[in-house]
């Protein structure tokens, strides 16, 4: 790829993400997409804007831009979470370290590349290697200056890390602000031992109880989910039973809870048996609802201390029994995984890992066709039926430019509804944890195939005789990284433009959203607003994306440093467009409270010492001895400065501080909240919420009294659960 | 190696064992050399014995091995503690599983080996190589027989495997029965914040009133060891400060504690600073006594289940500060290193993580050098002088056969002591927790370096050519495996024979210990029985032997089954000659309570799999698909099997099932044994037990008083840090 190709392709996505943006600020103005791009205002306010300046409307407009710089991290805080903040962080931690680095790399390092020899064509027809470190001579003097670029980029990177401490006091402060969670006053007990003789619930009762007298409030089983036709007739039953029974008059709405609506005794309604009172009823023992009992219970504490202590431990002498975890948040809770049994989990937690790794593998496929595209000079050597197709210029610049990029994103985005469907079946209690752990996978999977893959490749394919036997030697390992990534870091340039800018205009005109909002409006003719439910920020592809370009940049600033004004500008964008995204588009359900700070910071550490150890093996095929001998301890600091975050930053988003809780009880119970807290907490959480939109149609058919009901309560519950595995397969419902 | 020259070296070890063991008889029944062979019961009654018959004296005798033999399971857990009867569990493990291995193996296998090939020469001149698989033909039928016998050997320890589940129910009863046991009343809190205005004292006292006012009891700081001169003067100075104030009447027994005899005034005090009493006393905050605190406090709790759930949990945002963990007993702690700043730990454990892994790499030179001596034809090819030498058929069957493993022998036995100094460094708080992490170090290290080291300079010896070129390559390293453990066998027989039996001899005689008995008692002329200080049990060094015995057991089962019969002796040997060690010779001073058993579990689900995975490169290499095929499902069943047993059995070795130490406590308040309890706690922690030994000596030349006293307590303090780094040294002050 030579210079032109590179303005080509920068040409084409510059002209492509302009359009786009322009066309973002039109359609933002469209009264008929308010439920496309302000999903989140939405949510807050059902109120319908109407919007007389017909000729404004039309006209591109950069008024978002502006809203989203001026606005404060306590706004994004507000609307996005802790979980918006640390992502927006991460961007601005980007833009910070790759300023850094551009200044350093574009007027240090490049023209000691540029310069490296002597002998130049016409800039135009300048193969883009010419400005990567493979053009520097063998033992040249100069490539001090690489190691000092790569000395600075490090201690900023590290000092920025180091300051971010502050996310730390964040997650602290955000605990301590999270007042009125009922998640902290509840622990989820999963794995209870079945007996002939008692009823889960009673067991549970029992068990608490005896153990923590002093601190158990009360508690809620869960109850397992059937098919429609199965709960119908099991609310009508518990229905029946209940009119027949007059005890559901003492226990009040603490026994009654009633998924749709309020306490209503017609609709449908969950039991909680609370036998600690002494009166067990007899509609507790009655088969039907035990059976329905699934071994998962929701115990409520006295304070947060209690709960935190009941859920760290180890309760009985077989661990695979009486599990005990804090219960996540009740709009936070993956009801279907608490349905499985728990013993199961062990192994499908080892299949699931198994299958990641198959699917890993084998998508090596159709990276290696796209990386074969770029280098299509040397394909063509290999395979040379393909030199009729490349002959012409244009296509051979569309070839190598573009399409690899595309062919490789429209790959890569079958990924993140595959991996959430891998982390649902692992078993999270949470859609917070589910999404942490699928945003981990999909890491794990875009570092591997679209970072190493690409990189391998390129080494097997230039050297195709010999390389590939040694391919997987380990001692030659960083000398072939040292070789390829210069190399390939022409493919990542094209990479940033395509994937990176692409993928913004993407977010911001949220095709799929649109698509199927103009199919609602104009196919089916519906015109309610609220008819198009709002997500959640997909943390999942966002947050590998962000650090996959932190990783390319930080292996490429050295070697290649082309790479990084467009990397500045997609990380400058991206700040723009998920600033704006969190104010308006997404919808915050729930949040992991800064979970994904550790994910983010053990990725840069692995990519700043991936960079110094490419460094490293490229030094030493430049015979610079000296250069070298001096990364080396820049590899040892960096480990230990990150092995001393791990100990000091680290344990903090494991564990909550007994002294933040135990502080917080105090508080409240010196202000008298407590008792309004407790009073709250046995209806914090409706299990029933999660089956309502599939629930909700079948009885709006039998029940008039229902149908009245849901259609204040339904468009939450519709929002509820809409969250299917993955942005793309999501938004296509 | 051939048959002759195994018979030879056999032959040598089998006399030098009888005649080690019948001079063990022997001189067990000295009367001179009773704190040699007897310090167990030396250590429970203080009792000389004559024993008049002159003549039976000198009769070898099997008596012991007959009391060895009959002594219960009880006994040994009465003189040994858990860790005993894990351990012989092991050893009686692998005699079950080598006993089932070795019937199929030796009357299966090893025939199939033979007659794998035609042509044979005479039985005696034969090679031993022609008793090993690779002597099998290629694409043999008979392959069958040994993937038979591969899972008859893998089903067989899986089974047993799971049946020692018992060893959890041991290890909860161990828990259950230590009613007494202040460490479960204890929780050590290191990383004290240091502030100018309070002392550390003070600031315990306020922080666990203040966070656990309902369990708090007391708390007792630790001050800083000095040089003996020191605390000479310091004792001093607290007897003269003690003496003016008049407070000590107030507080009594539980203000004053004497490290050497009891409640004297006269002699040394440490001061445990109660001030939820309100009475905080001047003396207290005296700067002499400040300066002497470390950071560090042993803090008692009212209840065992308070102090379990003040150990587990993070008690500050800030997790360098504050750090809690559940004291050792208080003959297990390791005062040493809880003078060290905690927040030095995490760097000195990366420290030595690095020193060990450097240890263990430029170990290799002598693994080497050994391995060569038994290739003495090959290396005679590559270096000619040698064959001058080795010309005369003893030397040949002298240096082949029994020099190589007594070589290694002398090296290994220096890397004990080395190991403890690591762990010792890596600061465990806990003797027991240092002896274990120096055992699974040990482990690591014999694996590495006398197993795969072996392994792979017979690779690179065999195929010096090509091979040391492929040596890291990981593709190859399952088939370098497979040609090179059956070639390896030989030398591991003569390991089994050498290492193995001799090192059983050598530990019934004891000649360190012997050795300086004699001098003390022939050379320096003193009489005294109780001189001569007793030892705990060296798991650290046999923990890591027996294991090693059954990797190589497990892994050359299949392939050479010549190495049973020599493996199952060994064992057999071991279980005798470990029982009588701990009924007669060790002292049982402290436990850690049955955590060896997930090292030992561990490491032989390792050496299964990795048995399984040699066999599918073997079985690979003899063209045999169907064996190969057979195989992988069974490395499937074995993983799956351990991570049962992970998630099953091994939480309760990390933490203490809630349930366990709540039922503990409520039993002990319906007795009314707290209050015994709670008066007994104050005074269980001595922390200047550990320098008594040192300290006595000159406080004894001052003080006439303490003289007297010490004379009882003498021999115990003197026995209690006899402990040095290792075996080896420890025997040779």
């Amino acid at each position: 790829m030579n210079i032109s190709a590179l303005l080509t392709s920068s040409g084409i996505n510059t002209a492509v993400c302009a359009v786009l943006f322009s066309l973002y600020s039109i359609l933002r103005k469209q009264p008929s997409l308010v439920s496309v791009y302000f999903g989140q205002k939405l949510a807050q306010v059902r109120s319908k804007r109407n919007d007389p300046f017909w000729l404004q409307r039309f006209i591109p407009s950069a008024s978002w831009i502006v809203k989203s710089w001026v606005a404060s991290e306590e706004e994004l805080f507000a609307t996005g979470g802790l979980d918006a903040v640390v992502f927006l962080r991460a961007v601005v931690f980007s833009i910070r370290v790759f300023s850094v680095a551009g200044v350093i790399c574009l007027f240090l390092v490049l023209p000691l590349n540029y310069f490296g020899k002597e002998e130049h064509k016409h800039i135009r027809d300048e193969q883009l290697s010419v400005f990567t470190i493979e053009d520097v001579k063998e033992g040249s003097r100069w490539l001090w200056a690489h190691c000092l670029a790569l000395y600075v980029i490090s201690s900023c990177a590290c000092i920025l890390l180091y300051f971010y401490k502050s996310i730390t006091k964040m997650r602290l402060a955000y605990i301590t602000a999270s007042h009125s969670h009922p998640s902290h006053f509840t622990v989820l007990v999963r794995a209870i031992p079945w007996s002939q003789e008692e009823s889960y619930g009673v067991k549970v009762a029992k068990f608490f109880t005896d153990y923590y007298s002093s601190s158990y409030l009360s508690h809620q089983m869960i109850y397992h989910s059937g098919a429609v036709q199965k709960l119908m007739t099991d609310a009508e039953k518990i229905y029946n039973m209940l009119k027949s029974n007059s005890m559901d008059q003492h226990y009040g709405s603490r026994l009654l809870r009633c998924g749709f609506c309020g306490g209503t005794s017609t609709s449908f309604k969950i039991l909680s048996p609370e036998p600690e009172n002494g009166r067990t009823t007899s509609c507790l023992d009655s088969p039907d609802l035990r059976e329905k009992e699934c071994g998962v219970a929701l115990v409520f504490f006295r304070t947060r201390y209690a709960a935190l202590v009941a859920s760290e431990g180890l309760q009985q002498p077989n661990p695979m029994s009486w599990v005990t975890d804090l219960a996540p948040e009740p709009s936070d809770i993956y009801w279907s995984n608490l349905y499985v049994p728990y013993r199961i989990f062990w192994i499908r937690k080892i299949a699931i890992l198994v299958a990641f790794i198959l699917f890993v593998t084998f998508f090596l496929i159709p990276v290696v066709f796209t990386q074969s595209l770029v280098h299509l000079d040397k394909v063509e050597k290999i395979f040379p039926f393909m030199k009729d197709i490349t002959e012409r210029r244009f296509m051979k610049q569309l070839i190598t430019g573009y399409l690899p990029s595309v062919i490789l994103m429209i790959f890569l985005s079958i990924v993140p509804p595959i991996m959430m469907v891998f982390s649902t079946l692992e078993g999270s209690i949470s859609r917070s944890g589910r999404k942490r752990s699928t945003c981990i996978k999909v890491l794990y999977f875009v570092i591997w195939n679209v970072f190493f893959a690409n990189i391998l490749t390129e080494a097997a394919i230039d050297h195709y005789q010999d390389s590939i036997m040694k391919l997987g030697d380990p001692k030659t390992i960083p000398n072939q990284l040292a070789k390829a990534v210069p190399s390939t870091a022409t493919f990542f340039v094209t990479y940033v433009l395509t994937s990176g800018w692409a993928s913004l205009s993407c977010e911001l005109i949220q095709p799929f959203p649109l698509l199927y909002n103009s199919f609602y409006r104009f196919i089916l003719r519906n015109k309610d607003d609220s008819s198009y439910g709002s997500y959640t920020f997909p943390y999942h592809t966002e947050v590998p994306r962000v650090l996959l370009f932190g990783l390319l940049g930080f292996t490429c600033s050295v070697l290649a440093p082309l790479i990084l004004p467009f990397l500045l500008v997609y990380f400058f964008l991206a700040y723009l467009v998920y600033r704006n995204q969190i104010l308006d588009v997404y919808v915050t359900k729930y949040q992991s409270g800064g979970l994904y700070w550790p994910i983010i910071h053990n990725t840069t550490i692995f990519s700043l010492v991936l960079t110094q150890i490419i460094a490293l093996g490229v030094f030493g095929i430049k015979r610079s001895p000296i250069a070298s001998s001096f990364t080396i301890p820049l590899i040892i600091c960096t480990l230990l400065f990150h092995e001393y975050c791990r100990q000091r930053f680290h344990p903090v988003f494991k564990k909550t501080p007994a002294k933040t809780i135990i502080d917080m009880d105090r508080e409240d119970e010196h202000s008298g909240r407590m008792e309004e807290i407790y009073q709250k907490l046995p209806s914090a959480y409706f299990q029933i919420n999660s089956e309502s939109r599939s629930l909700g149609k079948s009885l709006e058919l039998n029940c008039p009294e229902i149908q009245a009901n849901s259609r204040e309560t339904g468009n939450i519950s519709r929002l509820e659960d809409l969250e299917t595995p993955g942005k793309m397969s999501a938004r296509l419902p």
